[in-house]
């Protein structure tokens, strides 16, 4: 049976005919982007990014967890980056998600729900604020005046500014 | 002063004007992909997908860290994928870097070293094939049937697929 892995290694194949040459390892934009998993982010494109300009990070949310200050401390310290871009978006599957639901779905087909939170949220520009912050208080970060959020509308490909409080 | 973010916030209002419309929440491809924020992997284009298709998750090395399990509990039963695939690159920065010298250097700067391990590793295969293993044993995965590992290199754009022993 044909998977759908096997079809996008098919399409990777493609792509190395096609390659645009290797690229040095220290991103040339020197700005790390976090952002959501969502199918509908293309980094690259919405960035004008070619191959070798800026690091990507993407988790469930494009929450700022342990995971992504780990990845922004090598970021910085191994490869050179200094500026922080914290991209949100609407129509996320976090934002208003029922994870009381989802633990006792879990909890009804493994025997126990994780021992992690998912990470649900009410307000997404608060969600974004509250990412900021959480970058900007991270000591062990040697950049952190450049950190700025954002949120992208799925709908139009807008992307809009979330700024913080005076 | 013009920041890169400034340049890469002007680049998105083009991408606004040319922007490829909506799509739906769920990845058309069901697939999730997890790599690394090496600036260097365009998931989009070496995959040849297109907006709506496929989760992508990112951090730095492709590790399968909890907060990737995380994201592909929600990316399987709240955005119903059903494959991963996973894919280390070549020269990548976590590959042979010398940890506990990161771990001084950050201690001489903030007075401690942080609290989390950074994961670098020395046999990408061998890394490659301890993330197939942890995303087949998250018990609060539904499909763990169709994990595959993979290596992108950097040099040439060739993916190369990393097998489990027999």
């Amino acid at each position: 049976m044909n998977t759908a892995i096997d079809e996008l290694v098919g399409n990777a194949v493609a792509h190395e005919a096609d390659f645009e040459g290797p690229r040095a390892v220290i991103p040339a934009k020197h700005v790390a982007i976090v952002t959501c998993m969502d199918s509908r982010i293309d980094s690259f494109r919405i960035f004008g990014l070619d191959s070798g300009e800026a690091h990507i990070l993407r988790n469930a949310g494009g929450l700022v967890t342990d995971d992504v200050l780990r990845s922004l401390v090598l970021s910085q310290r191994l490869l050179q980056t200094r500026e922080v871009i914290l991209m949100h978006h609407t129509n996320c599957g976090l934002h208003g998600a029922d994870e009381p639901a989802l633990r006792a779905e879990i909890a009804a087909d493994a025997g126990h729900a994780p021992p992690y939170a998912f990470g649900a949220f009410e307000d997404i520009d608060a969600a974004v604020r509250s990412a900021i912050a959480r970058v900007r208080a991270h000591p062990y970060l040697p950049h952190r005046d450049r950190v700025r959020g954002f949120v992208y509308e799925v709908e139009t490909g807008h992307v809009r500014e979330v700024t913080l409080p005076v």
